[in-house]
């Protein structure tokens, strides 16, 4: 039987020459692909109690919508700068060259809430953590953060451990 | 009993003045808006037996994982332009001030694939057009179209009808 990692294609020099692009449109394309990747993410998560479920655009998305509808949650979108329509609060971080923003609508949590984080893929770490820098601003208490694909190597989950949170990650690749 | 249209909020002013922008982020955030919408969204197109699901960039990524998810099809992304890692074709389509591109990749479709196109919101119809011609260029065929809100006065849900496919609407807003 295939696993997760078994079904990620990688495309060689995307976005920029020398990068090693784990795609995982051909996971998600796939339907037992699909089933397999919700369902663990699912299933790592359903102790927790979770009240709404983070998605980071945009691939986040994708499987935060799915997770979050398994568990009876609700679902929240963190996006890139000017995207969501009301009040919003937003964090700054760096990029390998240059920097970015992402935001989160300011209503969008209340204090005490328990929520879990999903993104497709954990690299150097810095939409995770600035991530969670917004949740928390707002009073949120993050109890799962989950992603499909961990490149080790780029440091991100060392990175989010460092603060304080459990990264579960269904596969990795070494390498850049 | 609230019903999908309670729970999406208007923010006027909203990308532009003027605009009354329909926000679906409050419907999704709420556990039982999420799960009317999901339910409603895959109880219409149960019977179609559909292949693969089709969510356009960016809000529709999170309702179309999740209903995929729900009937066992795979979950294919159209996404703008250059965020496709691998082969893609694109389409443009005209916006009120200039013009935007999708893309879908080559090998998301294969010739006689029963897709559903899944969005948050028809207004002028030109993001779904440029979406249904993408996948008709790959052989696909569209068996059914969903979104959950439609604004009528603006004219898209006739224009997709006029390329002779159904759109299925959850809710509609009169207006601008």
């Amino acid at each position: 039987m295939k696993n997760i990692k078994d079904y990620i294609r990688t495309i060689e020099n995307f976005p920029q020459t020398g990068v090693m692009f784990r795609d995982v449109t051909t996971l998600l394309s796939d339907p037992t692909g699909l089933r397999l990747t919700i369902d663990q993410l699912v299933q790592l998560n359903t102790s927790r109690k979770i009240d709404k479920v983070i998605g980071i655009e945009a691939r986040g998305f994708i499987l935060a919508g799915a997770v979050a509808y398994q568990l009876s949650a609700g679902f929240i979108p963190i996006r890139k700068k000017g995207k969501l329509p009301g009040s919003t609060i937003h964090q700054n971080y760096e990029l390998e060259y240059g920097e970015s923003t992402v935001e989160i609508h300011t209503d969008a949590i209340e204090a005490g809430d328990k929520l879990l984080l999903i993104d497709d893929l954990l690299a150097t770490g810095g939409t995770v953590a600035a991530s969670v820098a917004l949740v928390e601003r707002l009073g949120g208490k993050i109890v799962g953060c989950s992603v499909v694909i961990d490149l080790p190597d780029l440091g991100g989950k060392k990175l989010i451990e460092n603060m304080g949170l459990n990264v579960d990650v269904l596969c990795e690749f070494k390498g850049v």
